[in-house]
């Protein structure tokens, strides 16, 4: 059961409305690394986890991440405040109001759409969607996405710093920023407690494709390191000896039954392209009358 | 620039065609964890990387990613063959078409909207979108996300080989399920290769709040564990330690213009909410004769 | 901030795994009126708006929707646990898992994408989408959308309630229903505690058309009531008299500078279709041999 | 069976060319809370509704909003008309057009990919999306999610009039705004008169829940209305009393047959986090040569 | 303006109801090939076209379009009749509600969310959204779009008259398909009636490379046609040949300014990859005590 | 199988760094009408199409695309590498970084959320989205909609030459722009080789029906031509012979069971709307103290 304090988790002191700004901060609001993202990856986690204590772990960060997205939204609702009373009130000229809101960003969607709310979109307005959460029920990946994530929420938060001179929100932001590095030690943590995690799952690999590195891309810039040379690595030069890895023919196929055969034959057929044919085609019709036919032109059949 | 080898890099012999099964092989070829996104995410870092090492290693991957859809896809094709031609061909009685294209998973979608064609949805016809793609122009981040992605992908194959019974079928996907692990490797090797990648980023965390744990999760089932626990972490278990974490009052503010601060409470006033009043509802109106009032009635004002 | 007590708020005793079961729950997780969607619409409403007594409902209501939220996504964990654990450990034939998994609903996405983790999409698995929250930053429109959002997602309880048979599933749902409509007797309460909430905003409408009636719609099954008859309402039956109601013209202009006008005209005359012609097209090519023209065929210009 | 008659509803004499202001008015076009949702809201319910009156009224209105849709789509067309010309026949130089098309809202969007058409996109970008319609066949709650739309639609056609100085758009949308409000009681009134629409549906609350209000959110800001306090409303206050409301463990649980509980062991066993290990991380290894362990090393196991 | 005639454009007589059936039918009501498609795609051009002909060719289809959205959807609405009343009002037992709702197709959602109402989804449950419409605001390429839409529509229709034994439904479907031929046979003369028309714009191609063939796929299946054979065609087969074609170097670059420059190579120094190392990586952590490590362990730096 | 080859397709010169014209050069990256929707257009199709001829075409655009996307991918890396840096390693002010990122287009979205890297959104910051590929299985339909494509993809082109005057860009779109009409040529040359392709399938329209041209639009604006008039078309203006074209009774109706009719008239008695009825409504409580009753006031029963 969730319950709600009144106080924010951190303070927000912002020293004036801008509401560009505003939707910049919008990413780690409604934006794919932001806050409501992380909260609820980890809910949904912690909702179906077997283990105690990972459970206990992802419904510490998921409470702590919607606590996160208060203290985020917030500072949106503080950007915004300004314009949204003057919208409503049409307390300024129309073309005041207009270039107020066309000032850069997304302004102009938060104010006519969203009244100057926090909107769960992103800085480009678009509507947060839970196709962001990658988590898929197994443990060894859901962590390894969870450190990823952290990671990245951890960037866009030092991006949202550095183009931002309010000392209010710079010091927020500097605390959920601090906050994502903290999660990420821990999500570490129960990543390497689980003690064979890599590879994931139960089954193997198969011998004969797990150590090789296939060089698909050549030309200058091929370059090594230890992820493609070494004795843990067998490379794969060769473009034939990459094609059909397992020394069959490289086809696809598939048994038919009689019926299904026949079939299949009628529809190929019915839609058969004629490679001996030269066709007059649209595009010849559509050259125009100075332009010259696309191709020799030939009377219609 | 990309090249096709007209042979496929794994071959594909299905024994029989199965438009059901067909739907949940689409995972790996239009969902989240398919190949699609695997290929758009390696390929679209490898564009803007500037390291020629990583560079190199993300277009080969990406290539092989591509090359894997093609995979996948041929099985889908493969497993639709025999349906595809006899909706087309009306080869069957209306009940008989019907009955095998509602037989289960997403073949009724497959076969009425594309045809028995391998579209880019995934087993529940949802369309593909680069939503599922995390990448955000940092390699130390960007490497996080692949790591946890070629895990991902490992398991879903694993779980798609757990539920065929081809053997062909389960062939190929046993290499792509490999191929995965190999790919994770590399990726791991080339995070690690990164001599300083965490905490990502150049900004560092905030002291205070670096290691604090806070446990915002309480009651039967709070647990331990060496993400929690130990020299490294200070827990907070205090509730009200745990708001206004700054030392602050743990509101958000912001400095009006005092033409702002009069437009706000204009708005403020207009749509304020009279407290002492109990207002005859929307719902008392709808409760119906028979019902009773949800509110002791009094007479509109 | 938010703080979590380990507890559900309601205890969620489950008969026994049903996978497609669980698909129906999810509407009310991860679908369009499930309590995500309650809980971020007044969580984000609370956040911006003015009035204490609102924000503190708003809050209050939000966060027993998050609570509700994980009552909801716990059953459908319930459901799930027995087919998580068999397909992870592969613990059944593969024509056994196939089967479970394609028993209906969209219980094969859930298996093979999410492992029977709780994810959040609705019974089809389409992701939950911002695109769901209607809110736009005033309290009169606001209140209405969560009057109309909670009497929805009391009946989609009740549809739930009316499919299943296990009675603590039963009896939870019933809880979840009771509380959307106490819920939505708390924001009747909200809305007409505005003395002024209608018509909504400042500016008020133009009187010529606030009391019109205009039928649209008519033949066969044209109806009369309140809504449409009656001294408040001036009904306009005649189609010409419903056409450019502000008597002018009913057409569409912009002045355009010279320069513009000269553009607009160039581009109007490149693209301009001759009507006098009767051009061969493509589906004339396209007829076939022993199909006859579908346009008597002329010699190509 | 729809007609259309060549002339508006409404006379749109447009002022002169502004293709960012032809973004902001997207919003009702193809935005959320725009003419096309609205038609189709109300078109999808009117096919299925049972109710002749309601029918007819419903197709009324949805016809009149396809006819506003009209209107406003030729607001915005006229509004790009000296755009569209330029780009296409690229009559000015590149860095004018350049500068034409990013001089704010999403008008540069709308001339690359659109050409100044007139997509179905909000003012933001985004697509049209039937997510945004939360009809769900149930009179009572349908009629609610009408009237909320209908006042939504109203607000963001006052913002609009409020940015805009152009007399012939501002008369048209005035008319566009009024006819919601007018909407709005037609859809008040058929609400009402269906004679008990509250609670909707058959199934009644359960009476211990139905008058509780749990005070969720708590501190300073608490606060009472008539939505929370009275004899209509039993408080909740204390934390404990609002977990586990039924008495219960608050627990969540489901009866796992003998071979079930087995494969949830093995999957648990295997997934097992180890809490008394301390393990070396991914991010001791990543935090580089200078930057000190973020856990005391051991050597690996 | 729309005006609305109550009678349907054609007669819908359904023999009974079929809730799996009705999923099937919504492709073309709220799928991508449907209706709601079409009528938007010809509306919305028709608003923005400068040509009298082509607009009014456009509003008519339109307009007739929406006249078959009407008639697709009430053949749903009649085919979900009977189930829409059942689980409203709880007619029958749970087991036997439940049963019925998941007989296939995506009648679940169907009854579940939209309580047998005719939603704007796809035969997958997929919201509609705009994003299926393509048009770009140049006549010669969205008359291409809408003849190859309506080839489209042709053929989903003619996929449903095959798993269709109702008669009813059948005739109207077929009078649904028999129109679709008709429109694009409209947009054929449409097109044509453009005089030139191909290439569409204004811009010529560059003649180095209109009329080269490049043999991109290689291998056992190369073929031939007039695609890509004869007088009109360079075919390029060397590989080499096939990279920068414009004879430079095949790289991207560009001009930085000085502190551009250094600011790049503060980036790319910090986090540059080691290629000399072969780092411990969190794959070898997690490879498991009993595994082996994945690489040669050296200590840690 | 796909390979790479590091050289690009074509060379790449950018003159200066640019993001917010790189947010434009993205509707060819990850738009609707780009490379990626182009490439996966043909992929798709080829890997389920029958014929030798046409499967060999649909994999030699396919891979082009793919190279394609590459250049267009390349220059987009290359506008955006001058301000990649500058946020990474805060190089500047945040007032100079946050007015730089606010020049226009979606380039603050850019570089908040991607960091400067090639994201596969389209120019509004919209994620790419399979929704945009519209192949449905029929080789009649497909190359149809690959012409229509082709042509689109043309004009996009075309508009971002228009407004670039950096020679470098100019010239490698220039070649992707000429490579659309030569596809578009490859494909028209493809869809004609079908000797029987119009119209599409095997059903034969109605004859009824086939040549009939519904006057749906009818006024001032009223047009012929080739598309409407002559001997090939019956041209229907009589606005009662538009409706039940088929001499029914233009209503649609089910067949129910006895007990369903119960059930059904149930559901509409319980939610029927009694037309005689005045109801005080929500809209009249909420008209405020002043403003005078929507509807003459009674007593509330």
């Amino acid at each position: 059961m969730f319950m709600h304090n009144k106080k924010l988790m951190y303070t927000v002191p912002v020293a004036e409305p801008n509401p560009a700004l505003a939707t910049l901060m919008l990413e780690q609001f409604g934006g794919p690394q932001g806050e409501l993202a992380a909260a609820m990856r980890y809910f949904t986690q912690g909702l179906a986890d077997e283990d105690v204590g990972r459970r206990d772990l992802l419904m510490d960060i998921a409470t702590e991440e919607l606590s996160h997205l208060e203290i985020i939204g917030s500072i949106v609702a503080m950007l915004n405040r300004g314009g949204k009373g003057k919208l409503a009130e049409a307390a300024e000229e129309e073309a005041d109001l207009y270039a107020s809101m066309t000032s850069g960003g997304e302004s102009h969607t938060m104010s006519i759409l969203y009244g100057g709310g926090t909107a769960l979109i992103n800085s480009a307005g678009v509507p947060w969607t839970a196709a962001y959460i990658d988590s898929i029920g197994d443990p060894a990946c859901d962590l390894r996405s969870n450190i990823a994530a952290e990671s990245r929420a951890k960037i866009v938060y030092e991006r949202l710093i550095n183009v931002t001179d309010d000392a209010g929100i710079k010091d927020a932001l500097t605390f959920l920023m601090t906050r994502e590095v903290a999660h990420q030690k821990s999500f570490e943590k129960a990543l390497y407690a689980i003690p064979a995690n890599f590879p994931p799952g139960k089954l193997p690999g198969h011998p004969d494709f797990a150590d090789k590195y296939y060089n698909m891309s050549q030309g200058e810039g091929d370059a090594s390191g230890s992820w493609n040379e070494g004795e843990q690595w067998e490379v794969v030069d060769d473009r034939e000896a990459q094609a059909a890895v397992d020394g069959g023919a490289g086809d696809a196929s598939v048994k038919l039954s009689a019926a299904d055969k026949k079939t299949v034959q009628a529809f190929a057929a019915r839609t058969q392209s004629d490679p001996s044919a030269n066709p007059i085609t649209g595009a010849d019709l559509g050259a125009g009358p100075g332009a010259g036919r696309t191709t020799p032109m030939e009377a219609p059949a």
